[in-house]
């Protein structure tokens, strides 16, 4: 994402290098201890920085994870965005309307989750246990969530539009309830695996059947 | 719920009376003190029974955990067959359309989750997060999740009909979807109140939204 600040706001070089390399520490350190299992030291000590660098960039453990969060989102987002304009041309030229069985290959193609977001699901859900206990320690959590979303709307009303249909209900409310039925392929699928009824290998299908109800023609 | 298991298969009415207790003193614990914070211990001394009566009945503090959730959502699932019951004659009985509006009030009316449901979304979220860290301690959850889903599939299909629509979508995949959007709301609640925006108080326009884009007149 291109920094719209302008120059004197932005933190310098340095700083950014620092940020950057106690995030990808961090990323490595949650993924593999879990939330609670991740410490600042343990994050420090894998960044090859003190502890006062790091609380010069960061003031809680769970800052550091809401912002590797929203950086783990943002490469999603961008490798998506990718994807899209590879998908949207291949659309707008086929003949036809769009059969339910292509849509399905199409999302289990470009947007079933991989086994990093798996793991970053559960850290996810790890967070929102401790937010839903303490708000107080998550400031921003829920602002990010709705930010996460109205990102991907315009991008999935795109889509929408260039395979020749448009919601029925208004884009930034479909959003999220397709969003809820990757989070429940996800859920089923850390408890049972990807083969499980309703599972991950089934999301194209059940995608498909709910883009195709809550759509029509264009 | 009736017995279907034959006299004989059936506990005793004394050891039903001790899982009874056992599981109201859980109820009360794993309120108080989460699932992590509640122990066997805290559970057995709120009862009045030792350890010994506690085993001979559950396996762990997990089995315990799911036959307290089971029990909760059976409570939960009589009450709204009563709300349903209620509200299908006077769904019948109406002339012309129903109007978005009003669905609106019916869902918030009867459906819309209480502050003691909000505090089990939190229990299920964090034992969510265990079963997916580790599903072997949590064995059947995967399939609670299911059976309990299916247990509310022809409930609202009935509500739907009584209204005079049908699913436009198979209802064992529009309830998740249904309940997706209620999950939603209650995690947005949790962060950040009832009146959040898309929170629990939005939560009639949003079902009704909804039912009206996967539904059709019958």
């Amino acid at each position: 994402m291109t920094d719209t600040r302008p120059p004197e706001a932005r933190p310098s070089p340095r700083r950014q290098e620092t940020r950057a390399r106690l995030l990808d520490a961090a990323a490595e350190v949650f993924v593999e201890e879990g939330l609670q299992g991740a410490s600042v030291e343990a994050v420090c000590t894998r960044a090859g920085f003190t502890r006062g660098a790091f609380y010069s960039n960061f003031s809680s453990k769970e800052e550091l994870f809401l912002a590797a969060l929203a950086r783990e989102y943002e490469q999603r987002t961008d490798e998506l965005e990718q994807r899209v304009t590879e998908l949207t041309p291949l659309l707008r030229d086929r003949e036809g309307c769009l059969e339910r069985a292509e849509v399905a290959e199409y999302v289990a193609e470009f947007f079933a989750p991989t086994d990093p977001e798996t793991v970053w699901f559960v850290l996810e859900t790890e967070f929102l246990l401790l937010a839903m206990r303490d708000p107080s320690l998550a400031p921003g959590f829920a602002d990010f969530l709705t930010r996460s979303k109205n990102g991907l709307a315009s991008m999935v009303e795109g889509v929408v539009g260039a395979a020749g249909r448009r919601f029925t209900i208004p884009v930034e409310r479909a959003v999220p309830i397709l969003g809820g039925v990757f989070e429940r392929a996800l859920r089923i699928s850390a408890l049972s695996g990807r083969d499980a009824p309703e599972g991950i290998d089934e999301l194209g299908d059940r995608i498909a059947e709910l883009i195709f109800a809550i759509t029509e023609e264009a």
